[in-house]
């Protein structure tokens, strides 16, 4: 194989072997193949696609390129099935906090790794460590001992996970060939795999919050990984969730987590928030064969009800070196040095909102990461004080802006009321889950 | 200008500016724009293509890249235009070294720069150097010199001709992003620009051997080249010509030139070879303001007749150091050992060449380069003895072949033959001129 022919063979819309794929993601790894060629490459697929079992190749030589995580140790009898979930992300977005230990307390082992945030999305691990001494960083003994012991733990993801996916999303950042569905799903789908859950439920955003801002865009990269991860021997579905607003009413790290330990304290919060967790849990269960679908709902709820997943969170809390008494008593996160009240600037319906417009307006209040190194301000962030389609007057609070930066207010602000549509009578609501892919 | 920002735009199939242009050719030469940056953006570049404005802004960035070639002392008057040519190349296309002699013998002062074959298809400076002694590599003041003092000139192109050009083409080369429209012009018309002269012809060729096999992609390169030309301030124009069969009876390089020499001592030979160059030749006048086309067509025809052309032709060769009698008395050129008689291998029309399998063919027998560092044999090469839609009788001679390597006989021979399709009659002839653009 010539990397030029393959170039050739790409730019004239013909679809790859498997072994020219695995052929190319080794020279690449091993610097035999330059970044030249990867970057024309990379140009190519973005304009001529890759199909499944293409897809399939690329997600299998990544995985190939470094650790399985091996999850056998954790099968309590021959039938336990672990499960594994991804988010594509977006604003608000802390369905993982509720879910794992929702699908732990029933029984199902999670050995998840998560990812940080950046730009308007947050990242699970970010959000955990706004918990004092919570250790996201363990090794592969620490990682599983948690899991054996208590059934639940949430770690950074091992760099030696797929990193030929790492060192080609790092040229495909430069060169503006992230945005490619094949090339997103096997960077997705390598990772899961490598981290070795039997099966992978996908939770697919869809909307002006997602990075698919459109339904087709979001059922063609869900339709992939689904087959992709099919086949590469793991079951997986995926369920097109709405990111078209945020998700529930918190966005910063404490404030998410606060909002998920009311969750599970079946506090009143966001009826979607609470549906979602349930439905994915549920999913999740399902996957795991804990029974059909509709069982499998039931189980969820009642592991809420029940208090067993809020005691799962604390008890992983407490193996991850965190103090567990902040999930039992959410009060003593620290609290932004200012809380101000953003109001209306005239009455309407609020009927649609530029959902990444918002999470940017989060991240200005120091909730995110404009870049990988940058810090992040935990207890920063929004409270939104409104849903869609609800009518609100002039002056009334929108939302309240958690900081500890003042002078930054203003600009978040601007951001944060540009993202707002205000109309004389309510939109049409969206689905909140709008297809399920593969169950 | 962020490099990541002008890839993107060009991914989405927006027009870049001018300036951006510039800054990407500067960053690129200066090494502030990685390899892989540009080996992306090149690869959005054949897909979203370029318009007339970007493709002269390329033009102009690579031209600026190096040195102009300042052909004012070459001006007997004011009114003195100097006129270049450049053809896309094809199989025995030995135009200009016809072309260039009677056009100087019509007192057009020809400074030329001209190139090395690669692959199927033959070079001016090649076909020179079968001349013994002739010296193409000239400095600035022996060039200039030398068409100062007899009115003509071919050498080889100064490395400081458009370098950025050359550094791009080089990654094109290897990215498999040289067959671009756009960029094929600009990295043509910036070599023509940096030249000097103030009129251009273009002979875009289109068929089977050349690079533009559709008159499609002729016509567009044609004309993208001429609106490239004509927005740098020169008077460009074209002639999309016939290449879907060799151009006259030799190919290699003595051979064709002694063609050449039978041409301008109006001896008997293709008749197509003959028309295309007077008409070339009168392109050119007409450009220089020699008259109207009609009359530039008489002048071209009396430089022939007359000797003038001829004279010319050993004039340069003389001024270039080569022996003028190899002119007078092309018998000298030394003989390849092996001449081998192809013959038919069946009765019919032959009605069609694949060409540019006849070019590979003469490139085995010793003729051309696989690669730019090969050696060629000057001698080598093929002469036909049939001319498209000739009936011929099995075991008629359909070619002789020389070379200095009998071995390479029947690789060559099989190529040949399998370039050939024979018909039950005869096909309708193609015209050998398509069309003009910019006249």
């Amino acid at each position: 194989m010539r990397i030029y022919e393959v170039i050739t063979k790409k730019k004239r819309g013909e679809a790859l072997t498997a072994t020219e794929i695995r052929n190319v993601i080794e020279g690449f790894t091993h610097g035999e193949i330059a970044d030249y060629h990867m970057a024309a490459l990379l140009m190519a697929v973005y304009f001529r696609g890759m199909n499944a079992e293409e897809t399939a190749a690329l997600t299998m030589a990544m995985v190939e390129s470094g650790e399985y995580v091996d999850l056998k140790p954790l099968k309590h009898t021959e039938k336990t099935i672990t499960v594994d979930k991804h988010s594509t992300g977006g604003v608000g977005d802390k369905t993982t906090l509720a879910v794992v230990p929702i699908v732990a307390a029933c029984g199902v082992p999670i050995a998840k790794m998560s990812g940080r945030g950046l730009g308007h999305t947050g990242g699970t691990i970010d959000k955990l460590e706004a918990i004092p001494g919570f250790n996201t960083k363990l090794s592969g003994a620490e990682f599983m001992g948690i899991v054996k012991k208590i059934g639940l733990c949430v770690a950074g993801q091992s760099a030696n996970l797929a990193p030929a996916d790492k060192r080609l999303y790092a040229l495909r950042d430069v060169t503006a060939t992230v945005d490619s569905i094949p090339l997103i799903a096997a960077s997705i789908m390598s990772k899961k795999i490598a981290a070795g859950a039997d099966a992978i439920l996908l939770d697919v955003k869809t909307g002006s919050g997602a990075f698919m801002k459109s339904l087709e865009d979001a059922r063609a990269l869900a339709q992939i990984m689904v087959e992709t991860g099919n086949n590469c021997g793991r079951k997986t579905a995926a369920i097109i969730t709405d990111m078209s607003a945020p998700l529930g009413s918190a966005i910063g790290n404490s404030l998410e987590l606060i909002e998920v330990i009311q969750l599970l304290k079946g506090e009143r919060i966001s009826q979607n928030l609470l549906q979602l967790c349930e439905e994915l849990a549920a999913n999740m269960l399902f996957l795991a064969e804990k029974g059909e679908l509709k069982e499998c709902r039931v189980l969820a709820k009642e592991a809420i009800t029940s208090g067993g997943a809020l005691q799962k969170l604390a008890d992983m809390v407490e193996a991850q070196g965190g103090n567990r008494s902040y999930i039992e008593s959410p009060a003593q996160f620290p609290q932004a040095k200012t809380v101000a009240e953003i109001t209306a600037p005239h009455s309407g319906y609020i009927t649609e909102t530029d959902t990444e417009g918002i999470g940017i307006a989060a991240m200005i209040l120091g909730a995110g990461r404009t870049r990988p190194e940058d810090e992040i301000d935990y207890s920063a962030g929004i409270v939104l004080n409104f849903g869609i389609n609800d009518y609100v007057e002039k002056g009334q609070v929108l939302a309240r802006f958690h900081t500890n930066s003042q002078p930054l207010i203003s600009e978040a602000s601007e951001k944060f009321l540009q993202s707002l549509t205000f109309s004389n009578s309510p939109a049409k609501p969206l689905p909140l889950i709008h297809e399920r892919i593969g169950l």
